[in-house]
């Protein structure tokens, strides 16, 4: 069984298990996520376990949030409107595609406009603050469960330079969203070259590959996580990138 | 355990488990490295079985490969031109970081000239076929262990819009390399809107998560891979951007 190995920073021998959380339901805004999401995860699901990091795709917490607005999906006008609302700036179109930074200063696609797995005639926006949203449901989860754990809530981001797409991180709460290995050596005792690991966005790749797109699996635990993971993380503080310091904007 | 639920193409409710391949050793030019891996996975390590992704960082496949040269950290000049060297197109400078394209096509920091985890006076450059040097190691494990296993290279690249640094994948063999769900639908039956998966680097940034920099773990299994991952996958062909189709070069 996977467990960390105390005080190492690493997980154990046992390694990561990443399970899915399947069953939450159709969720309308206002319903209760965390109550949603621990019902799912007892019985049959992976259960809830303190230390484990809980992984939530945007498009639940968008739902219980109500960041649903009416869009006729071929409406293409209304749809390259709603794109340029949620955007505080455009950074590339070709054809229907938008690359733009939203809000929240994220890159994305389409400012993370989304019409699949919503209903028909509906759209789905992004969080206000998926951080914020990460310690609601971490605290909602911790009142009904009683465990301790981290949340990451997940999107799906294209790359500049790869294609295809893969989660990432857009916000969480108690977990460490960058781990900063300044002044760390490597196994011969070198300072290391490469020093900050994005640690939200590898937890978020790696549930995203038990979830799948095509079916209704909105979540994911990983189980063994080292206690030097949990802490104090931001998105939006940690890892979104300030055009200033970004080479390409 | 993790295994499959065959025919669906998702992991199974066991899900994803990720183990790590401690105690490969010191690799140097000409050593086989597949016999390392093999060995080092054996006895206490996580086993090898059919069907296990196998995830191998860049490191020891460009020691075992003779992908070394010499260099003296402290020479600035010495690495500028090595870095000059190993890249086709210097897209971004900023003080001593470089933003280059590789002869792969790759974008990344210095060319993946990496002075961490070599010798002292060495430094490590890419290999110069990845998804060769997958194809063999895969070969060679069959021929080691007599188990079909996917390869999956890895490296560590920083992004454009985001801080911190996560795995990718530089070569792979006997994976898809994207997952291509178009034409499929999503939970609530319509097209989906994002339909192209890079798991190759969601496996390798999955892997990173039981690696860490700062010590031997040069590789990890991934088990529970559903058969429908496994196949002709390329990082060259299928996840690099061509020049012409990319927005920000």
């Amino acid at each position: 069984m996977p467990h960390a190995e105390e005080g190492t920073g690493h997980p154990g021998d046992g390694g990561l298990l990443i399970l899915p959380v399947r069953g939450v339901g159709e969720l309308r805004p206002g319903d209760d996520l965390a109550r949603a999401l621990a019902d799912a995860s007892s019985g049959a699901g992976p259960g809830l376990r303190d230390g484990d990091v809980l992984v939530v795709t945007q498009k639940v917490v968008s739902k219980a949030e109500g960041r649903l607005i009416p869009l006729d999906p071929d409406d293409l006008e209304a749809k390259a409107r709603l794109v340029q609302n949620e955007s505080v700036r455009v950074l590339r179109r070709r054809g229907e595609l938008v690359i733009s930074e939203t809000r929240h200063g994220f890159v994305c696609a389409n400012a993370g406009v989304d019409l699949s797995n919503v209903a028909e005639g509906e759209a789905a926006l992004l969080p206000v603050d998926p951080d914020r949203s990460a310690r609601r449901l971490r605290a909602d989860l911790r009142r009904h469960l009683g465990v301790e754990r981290g949340v990451i809530i997940s999107d799906t981001f294209g790359r500049v330079w790869r294609r295809g797409v893969t989660d990432v991180a857009i916000g969480c709460a108690g977990v460490v969203a960058v781990l900063d290995l300044r002044g760390t050596s490597d196994a011969g005792g070198r300072p290391l070259q490469v020093t900050e690991i994005c640690l939200a966005d590898e937890l978020a790749s790696a549930a995203e590959l038990v979830m799948g797109k095509d079916r209704n699996v909105p979540a994911a635990v990983v189980r063994g996580v080292p206690t030097e993971w949990l802490g104090d993380g931001s998105v939006g503080t940690d890892v979104v990138r300030r055009p200033e310091e970004d080479l390409f904007r």
